[in-house]
């Protein structure tokens, strides 16, 4: 039997048959892949945020999926798997889509022969979609940016997120390689630091000016006017427009908001959960106190740890998908 | 000669005529005290916020410099000296406003022998009159708390940050006291950890129940209407009632503004600045950027790292001092 054909992107690739993953907690200091040989090892991967953000962790799952079909060809343990990885975190919608997607090549394949050639074609391509996602967005998204432009962004939405070059990362990749002169602020993004971390690593590799900020320091920027827009991703659009994303990116919307700043969304169609009516109906993860404290705090302090909040439509300028540019109430038409 | 009388609070204390801080950046795991045997070892204790919170580093510079002056009855080495001290750090007007009602005190007494026992009695005349004025505010702010609330805060505006019972951080412990039912919010508050190492402690202390939050998960608290009112405190209240504030604070006050929620900024009086016009000239501090980086970021990232922000006057409901509640315009008749 075949195995997965190698590919490779920033955080995610398959080597002579094998998967592996960059650990992202270890980042910028150490860059260190590990495989995953079972879909447990991608399940803690996930988990743990070794593997995040939302389109990635579609990715990832899927391929691991694939991988354990090799193993086992009987529908009911693919199933089964497909089940736990699809349950490995609750927010990023991207992850459960890609896990149907899978399902449905087994339900369609009852019996037949081939599963698991079917199941790491359909990881494939599903791999191979995302990196072209990105592409799309990112031009759809990079007529938004003007040259000179000082932009906020939050979390870590670019190669690391994805297979491809990214959500709103990616748009200001894509900018910035256009030529136009642009700035970065890049909010650290607390507890876990994908900001401080991963976006400002990408934007050293990427050589794009930039700054990092805490997260309280935004609005002040904001009040000296030295953000000129906000690009953000996203875990879960529902389809009123309203936009579950990293906790905190509420916060920089309602300041944007307060000072007139284009406040943009920049999501695959595979982030759009079409079940979903609105943002009190996405699933908020809560997470382990002590990434709160961080060994700081007092160590039996009482801790609030959502991984996401819900920025509605009616705050959001625009949502960037692959698609084009939508006002967020428009997006049912998608 | 006389030495300084033996006097104590939760971070300065006099014992045997021997002046001690609590270095705070060992807090919460760490209580250790530092004598501060020399003006230099006061200014290294400030500059490192080993002693932080406007009213308390004006408190301990007073007393610094009466230590100093027992040593040094030259009115001139004492002016530099006090010089030195007053610039230890430019943001809270506190310190300035002591070392000039000190200076005072060396332009009085120009030629006159008991120069350091008049200094050493106007330290501790500023040392008593903080814990007054801490429980003058407290008296007045308490009103403003209703059984049952739930209240944000921001940094550490407490025992910790004056020699008394705290400004913001007083008024909430005076509502507990006084039988409120109460649930405080506190801000970690990026980069030092303020709220989630100096405020938590203190609240553990004082068996108020609290939850620790990272800065940015106060919005999210707003909008599903789980705060009441945020109080904080102040470094520099301009003449017009803007007020300058730990770094993130002006952002709560935006936050507050649009979600409807009462903010409301505890000072007393030597935290307002009657030179000062307005918010845009008080002087913004900007610290170390390994302060953000904290040893996560890329070494090399560029790092914005302002110390305070300013909150303009139309977005406080109130401030709270020790002579009464005022709006921010009204201050002048203070």
């Amino acid at each position: 039997m075949r195995t997965l054909k190698d590919v490779t992107s920033m955080g995610l690739k398959v080597q002579g048959g094998k998967l592996y993953a960059l650990d992202q907690t270890l980042l910028p200091h150490e860059e260190k892949w590990l495989e995953s040989a079972t879909p447990d090892d991608m399940i803690e991967m996930i988990k743990m945020l070794r593997v995040r953000g939302a389109p990635l962790i579609g990715v990832a799952a899927a391929m691991a999926l694939a991988q354990f079909a090799r193993q086992s060809t009987n529908a009911d343990q693919v199933q089964n798997v497909a089940k736990k990885l699809r349950e490995a975190r609750p927010t990023a919608v991207n992850l459960m889509a890609a896990m149907d997607r899978m399902m449905a090549v087994v339900l369609d394949s009852a019996g037949s022969a081939p599963l698991a050639e079917k199941l790491m074609d359909k990881a494939e391509e599903i791999f191979q979609e995302d990196v072209q996602l990105c592409e799309d967005m990112a031009m759809h998204g990079e007529s938004l940016i003007r040259d000179g432009d000082r932009i906020l962004t939050h979390c870590n939405t670019g190669g690391l997120a994805t297979v491809g070059r990214g959500t709103a990362l990616g748009v200001i990749a894509k900018a910035h390689e256009d030529g136009k002169r642009i700035h970065v602020y890049v909010d650290e993004t607390r507890p876990l630091l994908q900001g401080a971390r991963l976006t400002a690593w990408e934007l050293s590799k990427l050589k794009i000016p930039y700054t990092l900020i805490c997260d309280n320091m935004a609005a002040s920027l904001m009040a000296i006017g030295k953000i000129d827009r906000a690009f953000v991703g996203s875990d879960r659009i529902a389809r009123n427009g309203d936009a579950a994303n990293k906790i905190g990116t509420y916060g920089v919307a309602v300041m944007a908001k307060f000072h007139h700043v284009p406040f943009y969304v920049v999501a695959p169609y595979t982030t759009i959960d079409p079940q979903c009516p609105n943002g009190e109906k996405i699933p908020i993860e809560e997470r382990d106190p002590n990434e709160v404290r961080a060994g700081k705090a007092p160590m039996d302090a009482q801790v609030f740890n959502p991984a996401f909040d819900v920025t509605p439509a009616n705050l959001i300028t625009a949502i960037v998908t692959d698609k084009g540019i939508f006002e967020g109430g428009k997006l049912e038409n998608i």
